[in-house]
């Protein structure tokens, strides 16, 4: 079973990424993008086959190791 | 309109950090994990409201900055 997570900053956090990203894109005249925030996504491809369990163990995942949960956000998403 | 580009490394390419991950959640106790791949994720928030306009856009976005089209893939979603 496919797992994706999405790591993301929270809103407030500063981020120089994203804000590099926005200049850079109005430089090359992509005018109209009013901000840009830029996170993470990990795809876990997992042994576990219940959808449930599944979720559990990557939740806990995210909160031991794949985020920073003091500045980031996560969003976990299973694929069948 | 927001729109969310995914980008991802291609089938093949090597990825160091989905790897070091892997490895962080062996040593957690986090079995049954059998490949991490890491990907970005850039949240885009635009002044355009028609979809297909923002679409074509974010493409263009990331056909010339967001993605390095060797080997990264990328898809985008927009969120209304």
């Amino acid at each position: 079973m496919i797992a994706r997570v999405f790591v993301t900053l929270k809103p407030g956090v500063l981020d120089p990424q994203g804000a590099a990203i926005r200049r850079s894109l109005g430089q090359l005249g992509f005018d109209g993008v009013n901000s840009v925030r830029q996170g993470k996504v990990i795809e876990l491809d997992l042994a576990e086959t219940d959808p449930k369990a599944a979720k559990k163990r990557v939740t806990e995942m995210c909160e031991k190791l794949l985020a920073n949960m003091v500045i980031e956000n996560f969003e976990v998403e299973l694929e069948p």
